[in-house]
């Protein structure tokens, strides 16, 4: 199996080495809009203990993880309008994981409003989709 | 919120009154092979209790199904010789959700082997396939 690397980007955004655009954060977790988002409120939740995916990630880690992706699910999905939702956990790059950390993707999805290619988003737009979710955790 | 509806196909396979390729099961869960396969091994996790999707299961449920899926995805990986994985959890239409009971959906990757259309699969290959899966949980 491969080793977690300590110098991939999302554990740069946890040592606060890099600014994120964050949406909810508890003592195990932290929940960030993706920069290249392809739906409004694209939002990825990790845990801040080191796993990189799948493969390695402790069972009661990853279901730490995923009651806080359901609870920020719900939450975007309301600060959107969304009326359906689609989670993704991607492991190596064969199943499409790009950043090394264990990641969910949380996808607020709306009839009628396919998803977009990826792509740089602005961050004065990411600001304010960031504080539409956290005002719904509230 | 829609209400769970109790004659998904989902709840028949629970009651037994469909047939499926089981490849795990314990008090809480069941896991069997997608008749649709996108690619080798694609297996469905659900909850025994009734759910809907992300937006109605109870946090501990969820988390208890997440645990299960992990399990399963180890082993179907082993069993296939896959070295990624991807883990998918659709709710409702827009979500592309098919059937109204909570599924996660593991997919077993291979580097250089792309999913497949969905369409019917052989039903003596799904059960073979789903053999492998099961010895390697023993």
């Amino acid at each position: 199996m491969t080793a977690y690397d300590p110098d991939n980007i999302f554990a740069k955004i946890l040592r606060g080495e890099i600014p994120n655009h964050t949406v909810y954060e508890d003592e195990g977790t932290l929940a960030f809009l993706d920069i290249m988002p392809i739906v409004d409120g694209h939002t990825l939740v990790i845990p801040k203990k080191p796993a990189r995916n799948i493969f390695d990630v402790e069972p009661e880690d990853l279901a730490t993880l995923v009651k806080a992706a359901q609870k920020v699910s719900l939450a975007a999905c309301k600060a959107f309008g969304a009326d359906g939702h689609t989670l993704r956990l991607h492991s190596e790059a064969s199943g499409g994981q790009e950043v090394p950390h264990i990641h969910f993707h949380l996808l607020p999805m709306k009839t009628g409003v396919p998803v977009r290619p990826r792509a740089m988003a602005d961050h004065g737009v990411l600001a304010e989709h960031a504080k539409r979710i956290r005002e719904m955790l509230k």
